[in-house]
């Protein structure tokens, strides 16, 4: 079977062809070092897709097969998230890398499990947190590092729409998720505590619509997040402020040309402690810069990098331990929504 | 002194000529049954202003010169938050209405005593909620009150800019108290619980971000509803979403022509517990609909209300029994926000 | 070779696989009664971009193969438009249908050659007017015919962007035969004439900004029609505004979800000859509505009108008729523009 | 008389006190070193507006008792255009500096001779093109010395909105005027030649639309102008595209806070004529940045430029010249468009 892959080419399997796996098929296909070998899903009409499509790659509903078949270098996960276990921890017995969607799992416990064994493996772990390989994020990140901000005061982010209700997971864990591993890659801290609120608006569903305030542990200057996502809006906005001691950043990802806004904005803190509080603070405005993005896809950068690390053995940026941290957090929220707000130690 | 006044005009006094009360004095001004008899401040400087600008109206420094007036029929009182209260308590007992810029008072407590106090004396009590004036609000309370929306699901809305960053009052206190004041009028539903966070990002200064959810004991459909105020916010967002189980309404009062947009849009719930989940869900798109409104002041209509209101002894729509609802909520999110989002029963 | 294709199934040649043969493979394929029998370019690289991704679809860089195969119905070409005439003219010789992308040719001579031709062999002559198929411009059609605006007073339409510059045709050719398709769909008016103005800035190339504007003899109402183009725009504009007697449309082609506004605004002109001018013009503003639009491909409902056509022999919407009107005034454009504004008749 | 007003304060009287009248007032008593010393308007309940506001300020319906008062340093005359020649020529007679609303006569000739008038008597005649006093305006302007753009490329304005149906002049005179204006300010050249076409909606009525093309000579690069304006828009537009070899400007006047855009993007010519010419033109895009702008009264701006004028004899930036071009323009452009877009030399 091996034989008809390319020599020398990395192989990697797609597991789960459903919403977003034609974009990780087409994706690893353009890797000039890579190959998609198959395609497995349980369903046959998915399969007859990829057939139709793509009638280079092979197709199976047998995961077993997959796993058995020592030419597959990888595999990426993309089924529902329960499965995702399971699925990743026979792939790491059966050695082989593993790319798993957002969320990484169900629980924290299951992806500290997956992390120690991908670790003792030596191999690849890698949670597709797609937003963080986005121009944008990256370049904010680039700002953050030369300090153009200043220190970070606040990270708010806005993430609603009209849809899609899930069955299985709540908003918190289907679009918080983007925001938390957005904050996780910008901020490179840890929340040291949780406060969520939430609401299900269908009976015995999932909450719909949440909102999610971290603490930090950092005091001076005081750090503050917010995330509210919702799947019961009238309009879509995917809008995040970022405050900072010098500038502030506007992140709209619906601006087709420009995404991020760079405001020379901010106020000024005498530490006069005789003079009047009013007269303490002090409003600086001036120019806003919009920086030119690179028009990369974000799935194509990451799937460069996933494979360049199960190469080279490189550390991914969103690694693992990065899926974890996130699944701490949301599990933390999940506990503190079913309290109505009550703070949770993370 | 009071033969200057006209026969029969309602005579007012606005006390505190800083920041609002110009608007006061036009507005009342403006009015045809109306005149303002006195503007009362402390600082000469200001005397001098309403003198340049109104030499009509007489100006002092002496408040009780004002109350013992008695051809002043009610005081507008403009002034610090702190001072609201015995102010209007001084003014009630000289037998004037009283009309009172939001907050209220700064405690309950206060509030419950003008209103007591109020209702002993036969006077009216009126707080500045402006916002429930606006034709924008307004318009919304009818297409509410005609059904257009079926139930209430959320309120959820957003007030940010830069500055001004008050010394005597947290963000809380002085923005959410507007969405606060809406909500209390749109809804007509008491909250049962509150849970609030937030940050002060300059040392020994009130919070300058918070974020607010309420929770209400309706469970079908259940109801939340949240509100997001910064004063260090890089571009001012004035947007509020309110969703229903017919149509949502996006309602955002900086835009100059089109504030209320009336949106076909929403969720079709399917009872059958034996079908899938994600089939239990559909969703509805129809037309957009922005409702031409009015151009008429806000704080026109709320004068014009509350001197009709003393003249006929009808309870206005922001009497002082809706200024005190709001101050328990505020209190009640003050000790959640202090205690990191800890929820607080009302 | 013959065999090969389905029985029974309409068989499409494409002529030309650059920018937008892609999407007419994609299209043609897709409806359910079609199918692309072959594609024909005379670059060996594209035709293996169709080999890769379409491996049941026939290439040939011999378009005389296609016409002289029998099972060939109908050919779609995409080629550049200096070459449309011949290729057009050869294949209604071999008895095809065809189907040519805008500008239908370079000459109103030529056009009316084909038309002819076309009539003759009682063949389908088919111009890709693709806005014309386009949900919003189908509703605002259906508005018009409903009388919804009253009379039209104007078409003022702005379609600017930066690039892409042509070499063999100016800025009119490419971008204002959008709008003039448009135009001869929604008014149904022919004009009486035309000025036009225009630059180039790249010496020796056709002009990238130019400014149209269409007469037409009705006169009661009066009606005008403007078009602004522009290849060399920071930014990117597609708005056109209809007035109307009774309400008046904003058409965004860039918004994404209310492409269409309907104002119900207008002016009220009173007869009365006495009263004084400025007395006579009233102004009339109530709600804004934007309609609901399908998310159909236009070019998937263009492909399957065309089909419709060639197998019962309907004439089509964009038939060479419509293709002639629209480059007979791009011709008296052209020639206006040369001379600085000078009004042409048509 | 004179006695009443304050020695060494520079006295001007304002005629007409129309829709702009109370502008004047507000912002020439705003200056330190001027006092409005009277209005005349023929309408007394006008006066009695003013003497209601401004009990300080004389009033009189008498023109010629102003022109008596030698107090009277100069006039603001912002009465209806046709009586504007007669007023200003009456004014320097009387020796007085003399501040016209735009347009500044109905014709030319008219112009011209206030202009030599104005200069025989050593007087200052001012136009009140406010635009030009804007700080959008002038960052451009600035923009434009400092290269930011390179050469100009072309200039093409939108002022579009629903009304005021002017009864005296058409839709050229009243809007178009302030673009015209702000390129006289801005491009420092003077047009070759206009083609304007235009139509008018209501019988016996001015044009209420207009398209205006100005032409000139340079040719390296080419430059090309175009203004289009509306009173019978549904939506209002205030939009100015700039484009230079170097950068281009987005000026939108109702964008509160980013009024201007400066987008590094632009065309790159290849001067190689033997390549293809599509490969000569390439693309840049870069960042964009909105720069700060002060918050200035442009209106503020320009009466204390006309004070400081008047008093130093310094020739002001919108002086009778800068009123003699645009009108010129305008007489043009009108009788072009009478004659549907025939190319007039200027």
């Amino acid at each position: 079977m091996e034989n008809k892959f390319m020599l020398g080419k990395f192989n990697i399997a797609i597991i789960g062809y459903g919403y977003w796996g034609p974009n990780l098929v087409r994706n690893f296909s353009g890797l000039d070092n890579c190959q998609v070998a198959y395609v497995c899903d349980q369903r046959v009409e998915q399969l007859a897709l990829v057939a139709k499509h793509h009638p280079s790659i092979a197709t199976t509903s047998d995961y077993q097969h997959v796993l058995a078949d020592t030419s597959v270098n990888a595999v990426a996960i993309a089924t529902p998230v329960s499965t995702h276990f399971t699925l990743a921890m026979q792939a790491l017995a059966a050695g082989k890398h593993v790319w798993i969607e957002k969320p990484l799992t169900t629980t924290s416990q299951q992806a500290s499990l997956l992390i120690e064994e991908a670790k003792r493996r030596k191999l690849i772990l890698f949670v597709d947190h797609t937003f963080v390989y986005t121009p944008a994020v990256r370049r904010i990140k680039q700002l953050i590092d030369l300090n153009e901000l200043g220190d970070i005061y606040y990270y708010d982010s806005t993430r609603v729409n009209l849809g899609l209700f899930q069955s299985d997971v709540s908003v918190l864990w289907d679009l918080a998720v983007h925001d938390l591993a957005i904050m996780d890659y910008l901020l490179g801290l840890q929340p040291s505590a949780v406060s969520a609120t939430g609401i299900a608006h269908v009976p015995r569903a999932p909450e719909n619509m949440a909102y999610l305030t971290l603490f930090f542990d950092r005091k001076s200057p005081p750090l503050i997040a917010h995330v509210h996502v919702n799947w019961l809006s009238p309009i879509k906005i995917r809008r995040t402020l970022i405050g900072g001691s010098q500038k502030m950043i506007v992140y709209d990802d619906l601006d087709a040309t420009e995404k991020i806004k760079l405001y020379d904005k901010g106020i000024m803190v005498a530490n006069d402690t005789e003079s009047q509080y009013q007269r303490r603070v002090g409003y600086r405005t001036g120019d806003m810069i919009a920086p030119q993005l690179l028009m990369t896809e974000a799935l194509h950068v990451a799937a460069a990098h996933f494979v360049g690390c199960c190469q080279t053995g490189e550390t991914p940026i969103t690694d693992g331990n990065a899926g974890l941290r996130v699944i701490c957090i949301l599990e933390a929220a999940s506990e503190s929504l079913s309290r109505n707000g009550y703070p949770i130690n993370l």
